[in-house]
C-alpha cells in the first residue's frame, strides 16, 4: 500500500534519499530482504520506497520510537547490508531521523 | 543535487508520498513551477523528489521552521496547485510534517 498507513503522530521517520551506482551486485534481493526484516522489528510502522529511472531513490521508514530505530540500525543483518550499501550500491546518500508531529491524508 | 545539502539539524521536513493518476493535465509544468517557487520562499532549505515508472512518488522538502512551512502552504499559487493536485493529479497522498533531529551523510 502506497502511501502507507501510519498511526496518529507523534512517531519517527527515517528519511533516506540515495543515488544508486550502476551495478546490481545483489542489490534488489538485499533491498527486498531488508524491507521484510525491517517489517518484523518491534516498533516498525511502515515503509515507502521509490526509485526513478536515473537511480535516484527515496526510502522513508516509520517507527514508534527512537529506540526502535536504534535497534534496527544495529541489527546484525542490517549492519551487513549497510556496509555493502556504503561500499557498492550507493554513490551518495543522506540519512535523516525526524519526529513526525502532524500528518494529513488526501481526505483531510 | 541529489540528495540535497541541508544545514545541521534541527530543521523541518515535509514528507509527501503520493500515487499519481494517469492523466497529465499540466502536472509536469506545475510540479516544476512549484519547485522553483518553493525555492524562493523564506526558510526553504532544499527539496528531493522521485517518481517511479508506476506513478508512485515521494517528495521531501526541507524548511528552517514551522512558520516557513505554514507560509508556503498558504501561498496563493501553491494553494491553486494543491487544489488541482487533490482533484486531478493524485489518487492518494499523505503529508507528514516532521522535525529532523539528526542527519548523517555517506562519509559519516
Amino acid at each position: 500500500m502506497f502511501p502507507c498507513k501510519t498511526p496518529e503522530p507523534p512517531y519517527y521517520a527515517v528519511i533516506f534519499p540515495f543515488a544508486r551506482t550502476e551495478e546490481d551486485h545483489g542489490y534488489e534481493a538485499m533491498a527486498e530482504k531488508m524491507e521484510t526484516l525491517a517489517a518484523q522489528q518491534p516498533g516498525f510502522l511502515g515503509i515507502e520506497s521509490v526509485t526513478d529511472v536515473n537511480g535516484c531513490g527515496i526510502t522513508v521508514s516509520y517507527w514508534a520510537s527512537e529506540e526502535a530505530i536504534h535497534s534496527w540500525h544495529h541489527h546484525p543483518e542490517h549492519q551487513k547490508a549497510q556496509a555493502a550499501g556504503k561500499s557498492m550500491w550507493y554513490k551518495d546518500y543522506q540519512l535523516r531521523v525526524a519526529k513526525v508531529e502532524r500528518a494529513y491524508g488526501k481526505d483531510f
